[in-house]
């Protein structure tokens, strides 16, 4: 650290989390966009500096907030390497990677379940879509990202409910290869396809 | 009714109230195929004719137990009604007619939100498959519909939590046709299109 922090418990074992609690409830409260640092830090009782000295940005504090057991942005991050009309079954397979990977299964399921619960409507539409889905969209170069990524998100949610929340058959057992080709066009067309 | 019925409360007020709430326990704890009128009739202390008299079939039981504002075999008859390569637009069209008017709002966000419930994991492959769905697939000469119409669930539901639950912009505020634009091409391909 290059300076001693302001505020109360400044490397107290529990300023770490006490941190994180406070950008939960924030988060949930308000949204991604209508959250900040300095909030976050005023509610946990430190100073604005040791939150970005533990989390960086607020797009990592929110990530690390959630507990994921991966960061989705390093995961989704190869969708952007190679040609564009193959992007949306490079998303599909870097998502795969992770969801039929049963270790991080029961993680993934809470947050999907989250998902629906009144205090994690903000989850989507203030975190997910700003911090990686809209990010990513701009990355690949897409014509109206602010468009196409909710539409990805709804195949995505969709595909989630069905295969692994819900476990409908025949979908819930389908070997990887079989899901990329079913829905991998679909995430392609709302990307880069004629959606007027 | 043709004869009296054996077991208590034949003709009392809340006989038909008794048989929905042991058909939601039921439906909800053994789902679609693992529960039967007898045992609904058991629980709820009327004889099995009593059931069949108030609710005709256990299709019919199973849709009155979710106390839907409409019943969705009607809404997606029109599905069926004209040339197959437009089936998908046909299907949205009648799930937004239903879903866009607000007044049925509350109600369908409540089946939407009981969906994601432990207790509810069964309404769509214990109930509304069998029930709504792959009936439908079959009316349609679907090669498939075990495949098929799963697929279609993935999407309409995706399309429920970001246009109605999550109320994720600019999903949420598009006029129906653009739903259908973006939306129609991706059941169409789950419906007819090649999947392999």
């Amino acid at each position: 650290m290059a300076k001693a922090p302001r505020g109360r418990r400044p490397g107290a074992p529990d300023t770490r989390a006490a941190i994180l609690g406070a950008a939960r409830e924030a988060f949930a409260a308000k949204g991604f966009s209508g959250t900040t640092i300095r909030g976050i830090a005023s509610a946990a009782g430190v100073d604005a500096a040791l939150v970005h000295h533990y989390f960086r940005t607020k797009d990592d504090l929110f990530l690390a907030a959630l507990e994921l057991p991966v960061d989705p942005r390093e995961v989704l991050a190869s969708a952007v390497e190679g040609p564009l009309e193959e992007a949306g079954v490079r998303f599909l397979r870097a998502f795969l990677s992770v969801w039929d990977d049963p270790s991080h299964r029961p993680a993934l399921l809470g947050l999907a379940r989250g998902l629906l619960d009144p205090a994690g409507q903000q989850l989507l539409s203030g975190g997910f879509l700003p911090v990686v889905l809209l990010p990513l969209g701009t990355a690949l170069g897409l014509d109206q990202p602010e468009l196409r990524m909710p539409l990805v998100a709804s195949q995505v949610i969709g595909l989630i409910i069905v295969r692994y929340l819900l476990a409908v058959e025949p979908v819930a057992s389908m070997p990887t290869e079989q899901v990329v080709a079913a829905f991998g066009p679909t995430l392609q067309r709302y990307l880069t396809g004629d959606l007027a």
